[in-house]
This record gives structure tokens, C-alpha cells and sequence, in this order.
């Protein structure tokens, strides 16, 4: 009976953070409903919380234990959040990946690199193309951003019409890409969208949102008037910005380089897929060698203060045989995210003693954001007349702003974070479930899950140092000689001025000694008295608890 | 021959970044000159480079080598940075330590607290007070900060005046402490002035800085119009705020609850030393718990995100029996100092999810920097008119930029980072040597050097996992039974699907089967060959290399 049917939405990542994005919807009978999964994104990890660890994406477990039912993953644009986990995720998901033709060139790149499938990518033109899978019916609606082809889609299900933003500004002169498009956004409006789930990054930023035509004549004069070699640095996905560096320098007489193997990627993307043209041509790092400084401009990856990036190594010395000096110019054409001002702060501290000038985007010149701000989503709202308002790739402080941006408005809009399933069949949004929505890691070449206690492992490690003693009991479950201990991370020497290992020894040989038989037979118990001795003893001497780990070997069973 | 005598300036610590400022100078024959140390402060560890240590301070093994010319230590003001190693490094240097009363009351309780002389700390007023200590006489030059009582020194020494700036701004209404005082600055100036050592850190800020009381309006009106519970938090060492915080909430009749340790102490240090008059009263935690909401007004600390501070257990729940729930409002009356902004965003997030308003300082209203901006930095060369500038309490790009800006006014300038010695005798500053300036970390209760190895061992084993390797070698040099493996930090399963330890324990037991007896006779060699194929097999299994430690055990020499 259709009207069992229901149409749901589950963010199982990007709601409730900036980050990771994965969102599911929806459609058919309750637990039986068809599913499409829009963007599989990472999010980096970081020493505070998860050292060592190679990239973070959602937890797809609820998804994958329904791989039966889920028709397709459309991926709305190439940026790592929105992208970065599709080849990992793929073997477990199996499915066609829908996208549009310069999103397609990286997944198929990162499938051929990650063990996905290449032929999985299928590329779809944008609106009015469509895709049927299942009861969804989906198009790529172009949306300014700033990387080519973002899209939002259009879904249309039985129960109505959805529209997924993507990540998306409002751009009516964007260099690269199609424009902002008001008459259709109002069209597709008029036709009547039930749900709007719309991009909240920028929801506390006042102001209309800046076109990234606007940077065009600041970096031309600031290029043209430099006078020693000139290094701008931005994201590499962002090619209307690459297009405006690139054209600046050639206006100014200079051979473009670009540097960082990501940049010459996403320039080749561009090209192979059509949406960059009339590129100015490039010189190798190798002939930039032969030509004098002041008729260069270096295009570098690294705007993040990335340390193994161009700009860093720039900073600190010769990189491809070019090397910065006092009166050369490096521009960030770039915000820095929050979390990324010590490495950025770092590379401007070493162009500093280098006596490069450095100049960033603190006069608000040189660099433009890609999301839409405040009166921009108020004016979607207004285009779109949903029924109802989901706002999402944002922190939880964003959703619950747009949130109130939309009830101003008098549209009914929701809080869902991630695991939040909506149930957006009737008139208003209503919580239908709960799904434990967490973190996987990928671990080398491992994923494992945020809560196996391998990270916490690591950063108990790294915040307490570890001991290792090793204990041998002889075939009469006595002791044979004093334990044997060994330290990593901890001081060497203690208060008592004699080095640590030798004081734990002595210590827990002592500790042995005394000790009675049945704890000697008792592994758990002799290792429990040995952790707790070891912590004890460090703490009198060093004043840290530190990590224990405890081989007990016995020579006979 | 006083034609030998020379001035000299040394920055152990604060010159080539923010943190943790220690600065000598010195007077008299080369390498006999006798010395005074301003300020010895910290700086504070993170996850990303110095995982577990507890502070950070400039490697003062220079100093103490030499601590019999060392004549006192000033400390200009009470903030962690200048202050925070005076009681550490106290032990090694062993000398008067001269401040004013508030600086002095915390100075006090740190060396209580620290194990340094609580006795060495000598109360003095403020200009035209002086100490005369060897060739220096010094006085205390009231500034405005965003603390009490901080302090300029004026150091006449026989080669001339120094003025060291410490952190100060130009403020004529500082609601706590005395106002800026052109007239006497100017006066100084006219009397000659060699050396201006100056605060650098708002070199970059266009802009005359404001006064602290022009945040007393926007603060008053905000607390005026709260419905709910009101919370503000702020720096505990900036008494004025405190103030203004405070007169805030009782002019809307609320009551008055100061949250926090740090917060309770500081107003009991500005109480005692007598900065503080007229506070409002408070009321006690308990007492507040029978307190309508809107009629409370807590200021709290944790203004950076520190996880245990009295902000983000509010933002977790409740605190001292306090709690704060949806229509209440949180004020940052504070600015996020770089590399704090997670911690930041993550309680704005928690208190988001509780329904709490947040206002931070983005609108400018409700924060005021206590560093002098780059017109009042002018100001100052012109009232002072030194003979040179030294630039310091910066990192590089800030005392780069604070020499071109004396250098534009016609004033001789240097940069001088940290282990930089400068001859100011002549006219114009000159580099004399340069000294190994390391950090020292205060781990548990040891001092050890950042380079000794400890920090980076903890580094390499949260980003690496570890494996511990056990073999027994009996007394025919033959291995006894396969080798023991524990893993700590790795994920327990690798691509075979086995147990990673499983797998390492049965290749390394066919390994040893195979090794030669020379090899099995020799630790080095042994203890090498199970390390490097340790790394391999957790390489092939998981992807990832990890640290291996490795403890053979003999059971006959």
C-alpha cells in the first residue's frame, strides 16, 4: 500500500560537523525502503585526537548491512569531504557512483588507487539529465563553489521533490563553471521542492557572499607591481582561482610554474574533462631554473601549512631546484581552517627569516569562501520555497542557526545530526530513529573503528611514556634473576639522580623476592602487582604515572 | 678600563615567538659583565610537538653557568609567560627576585608552590622607586596590560637608559590600575633614552588599539537584556574585565558567582596586594544553586577551551552544582589565542546542543587586546626617541615587521631571536655571539631538554603503534620456544585476518629457527634481524611500520 511508503534521510556523516559528509535517503515501506547515499567525504585527523591515523570517514556499517537495498552513490563534488572515502568504502557498499564528468576524473584516479572499482563511476551531465534508480529520479543541478561542476541534485521521489544543495554559493560571475542560474533555481522552486537540505558553513557570516571574480583585480595588481619572484599559494581543487593566479603572472610577463604533484593532478583533471580551458601554458620547475626570478610565478600547493606541501618546503629550503629569497613575494590566496594556524603560522615565520614579503587574505583582497552566507541561504529559502528545511554540513552550532534562519522564514526546519534518521514524509520534518553513527579509521591499510581502543592506546603512550618489564619464573615458579625493564618516552634519570630503569629493577627485584607464592603461580596476579609497583615507583621518582606492559615468561607450564 | 665595558641584551626566550620570555642583559668587561634576568616565563605544550610534557621554558644553562654575575631577576608582570618559570629555574639561579605587589603575590605562591624561596621575592613601588643592583639601577614603569600592575622597566645603566617595554598598550582608562602617561613618557624620552626593547605582538594591527573601558557599554547592555542565566568567561588575570563583568551583572541584579580556580585566586591576589577595590560581592556556588537563573551571573574560567576549566564542564553539564540549559546566555569576553580554536569551538558546540546563546568577540564589542597596535608602537618610538629599537615578545615575522617600522622613523633596529647576543654599547646594535637557545620541559617533576629524545620517542609511538618482542635464549644459545610479541597501539588484525601478534609470533619463530648461531650468539645482531622483520611483516599485515623494542633474554652468559 503506497501510502506505507515513507521517505527518509540519515546523515551518517557532515551533520553535526565540518567534514565527512555522507547522507542517506530513503524510500519505500519502513525497513525496506530504497536507498541512495549522496557523497562518502574524510575528514583529516590530527595529533590531539587521533595520532597516527591516515584519514576518518563515517561509519557506513548501517549502510553496508543494507547494501541490498542501496541503488547508487551520487557524489556532488570532488573536494576530500565530499569524496575522499568513496574508493574506501565502495568494496563494502558495491554500487554504481553517479557524478558529473570533472568529479568523475578523481573518483575513478582515487578507485584505480584504493581498490575500488574504475568501471563503478558513471558520468552524468548536468540538469535536465536525469538518473533513474529505484523510485529516485536525480539530476546534477550546477551550483557555484569553488571547484568545478559542484552539484546540487535534484531528487525526485514519489513523495516529492527533493533538493540537495551540495556545497554551493551564489555566484553570478564564478571564472570557471556555470553561473549562478536564478530563473531556474526560481523554476524548480515553482514546480514545488518538499525538502531543502542546504549547506549551513556560512550561516553566521552577515554579509552577501563575495564572487570569485572580485579577487581577479586585487592579485593582478599585487602580482603586477612585485618585484622579486612572486609564490601564490590555494587549495589545488580550486581552479578559477589557479586560473586568475596563473593569468595574473602572465600578465605580468611571468612563466607560470605549478608546483606540488596535487596541482599538476587537478589542472590535468580540469583539461581531460573539458571545464578548463585557455589555461596559460606552463614551464617545468626545471626550465624555471634558467629564467630570472622576477619573471616567475610559482602556482604551490600547501595553503594549509601542510608540512611535506610545496609552501612548506619553500619555507624551509631549495624545492625542485627553486629557492625563495629577501624581496620575493608569497601570497595565500586561501583562508586557513581552524586547526591549521600553527602550520601556516610556522611557513610565514620561516619566509619571514628568509625576508620573503608574505602577504595573506587579512585585508579580505585575495581570497573569497565557496559557501553561501546568511542573506544567500535566506535568499535559496526564499527561490525554493521548500516545505521544510534540513540544514546540514555544518557543526552543531550552524545547523541550529539555520535552523532558526528558516522558522524566521516560517519554514519548518530540523536539527538532525549525524544518526538522526528524519522521516520527511508528511508535513514537517519528524525524528523516525537513532542509528549509532560513528568513525572509521583508516589505519594504514586497515579500518578500524574510532572505539577500538588501538588510538587511545597511542595517546596514553604518548602522554605517559611506557615501561616494559619482562619477568621470568623457572620451572619452580620462582624468580630467575631481577626483572628486566625497559622505558620509551620517559626521562632517563630520576629524582633520586640513578637512572630510572635501574631503580624499577631493583625495585621490583626486591617487590619478587617478598612476594608469595601464590601471586608468583598467579600471571594476572604477579602482573598486577608488577603494574602497580612499576606506576608507583615512577611516580616517587619522576613524578608520571607512566604505561606498563608486563611479558611474564615461564619456563615451565 | 671603563672604554672596555660593554651593554648587552640576550633573549633566552620570547624573541622569535610568543611564549615564554626570558631576557638578559649585562653590563661590564666582555664575559665578566654582570647580568640581570627579566622575566622567565612559560609557554604551554600541545599534542602535536610535545605530547605529556607539562610546561615549557627557555634553556637557561647559559645563565646558570654564570649565575654568580647573575645580580636579580625583574618580572614585569604576573601572566604565565613572563612569570611561569620563575620558581623553576629559581633553584639554578638562586638571587632576588624583584616585581611589584600583585606580580609579587603570585610570584609568591608559585615558588610556595614550586619549590623556590618564596623569600627571594622583593617587593617595590612603582617609578620613581629604584633598585640598584651592580651596575643597573631599575625602576618599574607603570603600563597598561590586560593584567595588574604590569610594568616597563627603566634600566639606567653607566652606558645609558634602557626601557623595556614588557607587554603593555597605550590605554588612558584602564578601569583597574594606573592610566598611560604620555607627559611622563615624553619626560623620560627628553632625559635620553639608548635602548627601546619593545612589545611586539600587534605590529600587524593597523589600528590604535582600544581602551578596556569601551567594552564596559556593549557588556553592560548584553548582561541587561539576558533572560536566562548569564556566564562569561575571560582571561582570570584580566582584573579589569573581571570588573566590568562583574558590575555588569549586579547593575542588572543578578547576582555575582566566580567559577573556577584560577578565577578565585586573582581576585584574591588583587584584593590582597590592593589593585582590586570595590568588587561586587559574590556569592559561593552553593549558595547560587538557590538563586533564580535570571538572576544569576557566573564568570567563569576557561576562556581557551581547556578541557578541566569551569567553561567546558558547564558545556558538558553541570558544575558545582550549576547548570546551564536552553534561552541561557554565554559570553567569550575573549579573543582564542591560535592554535586554541578546537578547544574553543568544541564548547560553543556543547552549549549549542544545550540551546545556550553564544556570543563570542566576532563583532569586536566584547574584547579588547592589552598589546600596543602598530600606531601606538610608533607612538611610543616618538615619545621615547631611542638611539635604537629591539624589537621583541614576537615571532619572527612580528619583530621583522617592528624593525621596518622603526627603521621608517629613522630609529636603528635588529632582529634579535632567542640565543642572539647584542652589543648595544656603540651606536647602532650589533650582533656580539650567538648562544644555544633550547626549550626545557618540565616533565612529571624532571627537567629535561626538548632535544634529549624523550618527547620525540612518545611522538613516534602514538603515530606508529609499538611492538614489544620477547625471546628467550636458553644456555646453548638455542632460542627456547617461538618468541613472545605484544602490540600496543596497533590495530589487532591485519590483511591475512589473523591476529597481527599471531602472525608475528609464528615469523619470527620460523626466523629464529633459520638464523645462524652467530647470530643468535650476538644481542646486537639478533636484536636488529627480529627489528627489521618485525617492521616488515607489520608492514605486509597492516600497512604500517611500527616501534619495535626487543628484549632478548639469556638464561647462561
Amino acid at each position: 500500500m503506497s501510502s506505507e511508503n515513507r521517505l527518509i534521510y540519515l546523515p551518517l556523516g557532515g551533520a553535526g560537523e565540518i567534514g565527512m559528509n555522507a547522507y542517506v535517503y530513503g524510500y519505500g515501506p519502513k525497513d525496506q525502503e530504497r536507498l541512495i547515499l549522496v557523497d562518502l567525504g574524510v575528514t583529516f585527523p590530527d595529533m590531539d585526537g587521533t595520532p597516527g591515523v591516515d584519514l576518518i570517514f563515517g561509519d557506513i556499517s548501517w549502510l553496508e548491512a543494507r547494501a541490498d537495498r542501496l541503488e547508487a552513490i551520487f557524489v556532488t563534488h570532488g573536494h576530500e569531504d565530499h569524496i575522499g572515502a568513496v574508493a574506501l568504502g565502495w568494496p563494502r557498499l558495491k554500487c554504481p557512483v553517479y557524478t558529473r564528468a570533472f568529479t568523475g576524473n578523481l573518483a575513478v584516479r582515487k578507485m584505480e588507487e584504493r581498490g575500488g572499482d574504475p568501471e563503478a563511476v558513471q558520468i552524468v551531465g548536468a540538469y535536465p539529465e536525469k538518473v533513474d534508480v529505484g523510485p529516485f529520479s536525480v539530476s546534477f543541478l550546477p551550483v557555484s563553489h569553488s571547484i568545478p561542476e559542484s552539484s546540487g541534485l535534484i531528487i525526485n521521489t514519489p513523495a516529492g521533490r527533493i533538493v540537495h544543495t551540495g556545497d554551493f554559493k551564489l555566484d553570478e560571475s564564478p571564472v570557471v563553471g556555470e553561473p549562478f542560474d536564478p530563473a531556474l533555481w526560481g523554476q524548480l522552486g515553482q514546480e514545488g521542492v518538499k525538502v531543502l537540505t542546504c549547506d549551513s558553513t556560512n550561516v553566521f557570516s552577515p554579509q552577501g557572499g563575495r564572487s570569485e571574480a572580485t579577487v581577479g583585480p586585487g592579485i593582478h595588481q599585487l602580482v603586477s607591481q612585485a618585484k622579486g619572484m612572486v609564490v601564490a599559494t590555494t587549495f589545488a581543487s580550486n581552479i578559477a582561482r589557479l586560473k586568475t593566479l596563473a593569468e595574473a603572472g602572465k600578465n605580468a610577463g611571468r612563466s607560470v610554474v605549478l608546483l606540488g604533484r596535487a596541482m599538476r593532478r587537478m589542472v590535468e583533471a580540469g583539461i581531460q574533462s573539458g571545464v578548463l580551458t585557455d589555461f596559460p601554458t606552463v614551464v617545468s620547475p626545471e626550465e624555471a631554473t634558467q629564467i630570472p626570478r622576477e619573471n616567475l610565478m610559482l602556482i604551490v600547493t600547501g595553503s594549509q601549512g601542510e608540512r611535506r606541501a610545496a609552501s612548506a618546503q619553500l619555507a624551509r629550503g631549495k624545492y625542485m631546484g627553486l629557492e625563495m629569497k629577501k624581496g620575493d613575494l608569497f601570497l595565500f590566496s586561501s583562508k586557513t581552517i581552524p586547526g591549521n594556524e600553527k602550520g601556516v603560522i610556522q611557513i610565514i615565520n620561516a619566509l619571514s627569516e628568509k625576508g620573503v614579503d608574505v602577504v595573506d587574505d587579512s585585508s579580505g583582497i585575495y581570497h573569497v569562501s565557496g559557501h553561501a552566507n546568511r542573506p544567500d541561504l535566506k535568499r535559496v529559502h526564499e527561490l525554493m520555497h521548500p516545505e521544510m528545511v534540513i540544514p546540514m554540513h555544518g557543526e552543531h552550532r550552524h545547523l541550529r542557526e539555520h535552523v532558526k534562519l528558516a522558522e524566521e522564514n516560517g519554514i519548518p526546519a530540523i536539527i538532525a545530526t549525524n544518526g538522526t534518521m528524519v522521516d520527511l514524509t508528511g508535513p514537517v520534518p519528524k525524528v523516525a530513529e537513532y542509528i549509532e553513527a560513528g568513525r572509521t579509521y583508516l589505519d594504514g591499510a586497515i579500518q578500524i573503528g574510532a572505539l577500538d581502543g588501538v588510538v587511545r592506546d597511542r595517546i596514553r603512550m604518548a602522554l605517559n611514556g611506557i615501561v616494559l618489564v619482562n619477568v621470568i619464573i623457572d620451572e619452580e615458579d620462582e624468580p630467575l634473576g631481577d626483572p628486566w625493564v625497559e622505558l620509551r618516552g620517559l626521562p632517563e634519570t630520576g629524582t633520586s639522580n640513578a637512572p630510572l630503569a635501574d631503580v624499577l629493577e631493583g625495585d621490583l627485584g626486591q617487590m619478587l623476592g617478598r612476594t608469595d607464592d601464590k601471586v608468583l603461580r598467579d600471571d594476572d596476579k604477579l602482573e598486577d602487582a608488577l603494574r602497580r609497583r612499576t606506576r608507583q615507583v615512577a611516580n616517587e621518582e619522576i613524578g608520571r604515572k607512566p604505561e606498563v606492559v608486563v611479558v611474564i615468561s615461564r619456563l615451565s607450564a
